[in-house]
């Protein structure tokens, strides 16, 4: 394969979503799209990636950094002037250029590569276009194209006559062109049209007009060119992504209790024979080993599941939270910088901040791992098979020994020995009687304003 | 506009909902389904507005109050009849009468004023039919009439002939009439049907028998007219109403990371670039400010979210529950009557009822405001970057100053000045080897238990 | 009606669900598919029931135990050979044989009967095949038949003509066969195809080479006779029992007000009025009295709720919870083994475990039953009125008396008696200008810290 560079248009904010965000930045199952795309395009081992930016750049620039180079288009005068603007940074360049754009962020490298092949075939074509067919073609441009995929004409909807309009070969834009002809092609390139704008899809024309050939390369799924252009399409796009992998995990061996609601991260890496219940929500970095199960509620960042764990219902797994084989989480239970150990459990309406929390330890309801002093965080290690009993709070940076008992409702400030017992509690104090006058009392208090209302 | 009268029928109590709450008092985004029609009819400002009830109508009258008027249809022997019941509550009246359906509740306002318009166009109808076009229009009566939607003839499904039953446009049974004729057309009306009943549709009829136009007006969208005979209809309804109101949502510059699961209330208000994640639902009363996040499986009802402020996973605002900006709420945390000033944190595991809390207050894991002693409710102050230790009681009524610090693990029953660290907490008693000779003797036990069971 | 028997072909494990767990063992709402078609197949009190297993046998055999007797096929060469492989278990039996699938399992008793029904027509067929009417045909064998249900052919898609591909009767391979006929027939067929396998349709063509009839009935709803191959299949068949079970339960006048947010189990009984809203999730063992409202994100097995009661929203119900009448489970609640009484109510942060909470009691925030010493499980009573402070701790065994009060904030280990008020708090330590202290050094440790990083 020859040298490859890639172009990428992101120079409109995407007015219409109405987001102080840069359109292309806004995330499709955490990530941005643009992130997506380059995701792609990097497995081709571009020489070059070349992002076209405008509005919002600073922000743009801030994400990607110096991964990409940049050209600025400004003002926007339509997509053949945005590529225009990658002359400079494409000077001396005469690989292939693949035009990609940042608010259609699924094609794949595949597809990528089968329309670089096609621009290397036999009949050597000066273009090649992404076609797709979509389930409804009104208001796309058709490609027509003969059965070798060789294009005769690119018509816009409006332009195209009864036979035109009758072909369901459309065409996304995403386009590869040799790199030797791609700026001479565009600077031929007019605006005298209604918008007044210049469009990349006239250098297939005027590559036609020369004699030159240009070709479509067909994407198998036409959902891989879905673009984004309001946030109803970026919920539309985020169903899309959620919907694929989805039937993926389940097509591996996982068992989606009701995929609809499950909702992965563009990164959540899920083993055989793990079961996720209703409404699960993983943000990124989460693995989940296999015979795990991740129940109703749950919510997860960052996490690491072993094998054979049970998380939730109503868990919240943070980063950092790193479950051992066989080890519990259950409802209303927060884990954050903490580790459990094989087998331990956590069941109940508690709250591990910066912990390590030993193999076979009971963590009883209501434990609350004191971490914050309002201006540091502090560790708590809790050994193997500790027993923290139910509502104690372990006032970090403390230390419970293997084997140690905390009792119910401790405070624990100072490090428990192994195999100690540790229990802060008052005297009961004890008042026969007490209750009953006091409910004669208040009740007659209630009475007295309820007197005075009426 | 000529005065307006709106006739709303809601004598039937929708016995297929089986139901002990009369049909059209059951909510849709928590508001009653003759509520919404009201909200559109009253921009009308009409001169009378009356209800027609019949059973369960006391429940009706109890929640309309004296807003409108009431007549009675009892027994209920049809539309025409019900229709009917209303001339003694318009004797006097002779503006348009609009005809609507406590169970028809989508009914734009637009829409009512387009039929209202019709009627005093220079054709001048006596009626005007509201028509839709379903996507199946089996079942439906349908209009038939001409290009200027002059009606020629109104007619039954099961009585149409093959040409009328193609006609795709249907009887909605939504009507405006000239108050000055719809009683006499009304007496007129038979019930010679199989059902035995009178029939509002034949006005029409009778109205182009004595020569006198009658007209058609279409709505817009279809869904204006959907009516709800059931509770898979009612949750259709609503399911309808949210679809709707998430696409507008997301149309005014808000990311919903999953519409579909994302339900709002009719009165929910949400500012520009504000991210819903999954899962989120809104009770009545509240506001989001624009540049919130409110994050998966949270709750809200009557809560005012300030901008920037984060929201959950898993929180619950209760009425009262006021956000100042850049405040948070996190996981496992129910507000209710409570103000977060500015920055304030209550991230874990905590209830705040009955509270006010300062800014850059930080509220520990685990903090309950003891806010009920079984007979009253007391209030707990909260200042300015106070910091709250995990697991705290506070037993209200009670005032934590500026900057002070409550130690972990602390039921606080007394004020604590500004500036002062206030710590309950019992002598750690400490007992070494307790523990392992604890888990010797139940190892033991537990032994003896199942060799018992043996 | 003659003996039945019935044969369900369960030998394949189900390899494209890459599951170390049978594929028949796979639930769909909390119930193995198998269990689902025993239910409906036991209607009809068969004499026998015969289950043919093969891979991960003693998985099957674990989960049916001895209700059913064993045939084991293997290796497997198609279902006709499977059925074969009952021959054995049926000799001497000469009733009707009716022929099921492990994974296919919403056939209804209804259906199967009709099919012996028609068994036993006056033109007495050998054998009955199961018919259904599925959107789209394509792949599926038709049953070719005239219109009184005669077989003509059965055919499989790629051997059919054109007219014959027409045909939307397609075949489901259940089957009802007189037994006197059914092994006669088998042993006839060949297994001379592309997968070299035996095809228990086959024994139709023979039986009408013999020009014995044979004879279809058609199911009702075509998913009736949806099949499971696939983790996406099962995802598809859970959605597909949701919905059905949804619908039905607004039929009995339950409101939902979002269907496709519930899951129900197996055997979730719900009274009527009661009200459940978003995100609820049913584990079996569960029963809702009329007039109950389940709210938003809740989660409940093995659950008992009484009329009128309120649970969530957050709430989590775990098996042996029972509510009394008009009692309240709130926000981030957990209840095991416990009971609450007439009007009780735990409404935030609660674990309730191996409890009794006595009528109109008030459980405070926070509260937790600590019912585990890390061996064995003990017991909290609760008394009528009592009233248990906020984030208090009830050591088990534990009982506390009827109108008692435990002051928040106490770790109670002894029995409070009646009308007795228990506090268990030590001093309030003050320390004036402690905390302004505190702040200043730790601002000056911050600042040094971030001195260090610079």
């Amino acid at each position: 394969m020859k040298n490859v560079a890639t172009v990428i248009l992101a120079a409109g904010k995407g007015t219409r979503l109405k987001s102080g965000l840069h359109k292309v930045l806004h995330p499709v199952a955490g990530r941005s799209m643009i992130l997506h795309l380059l995701e792609q395009a990097d497995e081709l081992q571009p020489e070059k990636t070349v992002v076209i930016v405008g509005e919002y750049r600073e922000q743009v620039q801030d994400a990607l950094g110096d991964r990409v180079a940049y050209a600025v288009q400004e003002p926007q005068l339509g997509t053949g002037h945005a590529v225009q603007q990658a002359e400079g940074a494409l000077s001396g360049f005469d690989g292939d250029v693949l035009i990609l754009y940042g608010d259609v962020p699924f094609v794949k490298a595949s597809t990528m590569r089968s329309m670089l092949d096609r621009l290397h075939a036999d009949d050597a074509p000066a273009v090649v276009v992404l076609g797709f067919r979509p389930p409804a073609t009104q208001g796309y441009g058709r490609v027509i194209a003969d059965r070798f995929g060789r294009i005769e004409k690119m018509v816009e909807q409006k332009d195209a006559n009864e036979a035109e309009r009758a072909c369901t070969l459309c065409n996304s834009g995403v386009m590869a062109v040799k790199g030797s002809e791609l700026f001479a092609l565009l600077s031929r390139v007019g605006n005298r049209n209604a918008q007044g704008e210049y469009y990349l899809t006239d250098i297939v024309n005027l590559a036609n007009e020369d004699g030159r050939s240009c070709a479509v390369v067909e994407c198998e799924d036409y959902k891989e060119v879905t673009g984004v252009n309001s946030r109803s399409e970026l919920a539309a796009a985020e169903a899309q992504w959620q919907d694929f992998r989805r039937a993926e995990a389940m097509d591996a061996g996982v068992t989606l209790k009701a995929p609809e609601t499950v909702y992965f991260s563009y990164d959540t890496q899920i083993g055989e024979d793990v079961t996720i219940e209703q409404n699960v929500v993983f943000g990124p970095g989460v693995s989940v080993a296999s015979g795990a199960t991740i129940r109703a509620f749950s919510h997860l960042e960052g996490a690491t599941v072993g094998e054979g764990c049970e998380v939730g219902p109503f868990a919240r797994l943070r980063p950092g939270a790193v479950m051992a084989e066989g080890s519990k989480v259950g409802n209303f239970v927060e884990m954050k910088k903490a580790t459990l150990g094989k087998g331990a459990k956590a069941n109940h309406l508690t709250y591990l901040g910066d912990a390590t929390v030993g193999a076979g330890a009971n963590i009883g309801a209501g434990t609350i791992t004191c971490n914050y002093d309002g201006y540091f965080k502090h560790r708590t290690e809790i050994g193997d098979r500790a027993f923290i009993g139910s509502n104690s709070s372990l006032i970090a940076p403390v230390k419970i020994g293997a084997d140690a008992i905390v009792a119910a409702g401790s405070a624990v400030s100072r490090d428990v020995a192994d195999g100690e017992m540790r229990m802060v509690r008052a005297e009961q104090l004890v008042k026969p009687g007490w209750a009953d006058r006091f409910h004669d009392a208040m009740k007659r208090k209630k009475a007295a304003a309820k007197g005075g209302e009426a």
